[in-house]
């Protein structure tokens, strides 16, 4: 465990504050020691029947990469950070469950991994920034993709260049409703 | 912060090794302060364009608890948590997105805010179990959802009564693959 502790407890509430997105990334590499606790905590991501019905594409290549950007609108920082992990669906794994597996939950499975890369990245002092805006032919044939796979989300990841500002949010009261509606005080 | 100094940190890897499928749950009610700290963990979640196009619906009303049950294959557990979360699709709030806006942002910007939740909940003592069998009309129909939301996950939590057990998971040479592949050492 020598080399985790190099890595400083991050609090969960904490870490969901400082998770931003990030375009700018510093040459430095991911050492890796980060790299393998960042795949781990996606490993342990909830996922239907425990099927983990999605797959995850690591990508360091430089060419590759150049490819991931024409495919995402010429979105250049992609290119910059030092790997960009591609979350694919793996529909077959979730066959059982017939097309409620095959659509909606490979599709969930493979969004939750990227959302727990995301904040695994965040305790290790990276950033990362969600990319959904691509041509996912383009993807997938830029990673040569199994036919049944589709790339999902994009998640470049590196040692920040910048500091992350805090963006805002909808109001509380308004993203979440009760049902029934609680009883307003009597005045 | 008085009410936060009663919530131990946890850290990210922690939080997400501990979060397990509960389906066991106290009677005991979760405090205002943990479910406030909850709803603001969920409200933080990344989203497509920070449009938040998802709702999140909050049900602590047995009657309604009920018919949640009988939408997911008569899984009991789900109305013995005090309160459950329902995550639902917003697909107008992602309209300038066009169809993978309405259908693929909204959907991914949901389930990111359950995976938030679930780890926050986590780091909160909380339990919590994934559901995603269910009809969508019958819950749709019990919470009254405007008709162009979709439900796509639902969240029992409540404190557990029953021991996190580790699930197994997908080797990580199997989960994540490098591309193009990492050239085998020479022997």
């Amino acid at each position: 465990m020598g080399s985790m502790s190099a890595v400083p407890s991050t609090d969960v509430f904490e870490a969901i504050r400082q998770r931003q997105s990030i375009r700018t990334f510093q040459g430095r590499e991911i050492e890796p020691e980060k790299l393998q606790m960042l795949l781990a905590a996606i490993d342990q991501a909830p996922s239907a029947g425990n099927l983990q019905a999605y797959q995850v594409w690591l990508v360091r290549d430089h060419t590759v990469k150049q490819l991931l950007v024409r495919a995402a609108l010429e979105q250049e920082f992609i290119a910059q950070a030092p790997m960009v992990l591609v979350f694919s669906t793996a529909p077959a794994r979730a066959a059982k469950y017939g097309a409620r597996g095959e659509t909606l939950y490979t599709l969930q499975d493979a969004t939750v991994g990227a959302a727990y890369a995301q904040l695994a990245a965040t305790a290790l002092g990276l950033g990362s920034c969600w990319v959904g805006a691509f041509n996912e032919d383009m993807v997938s044939k830029a990673l040569h993709l199994p036919p049944d796979q589709k790339p999902v989300a994009m998640l470049p990841v590196g040692y920040p260049a910048e500091n992350t500002r805090r963006t805002s949010r909808r109001p509380l009261e308004e993203l979440v409703q009760e049902f029934p509606p609680e009883p307003k005080p009597t005045p």
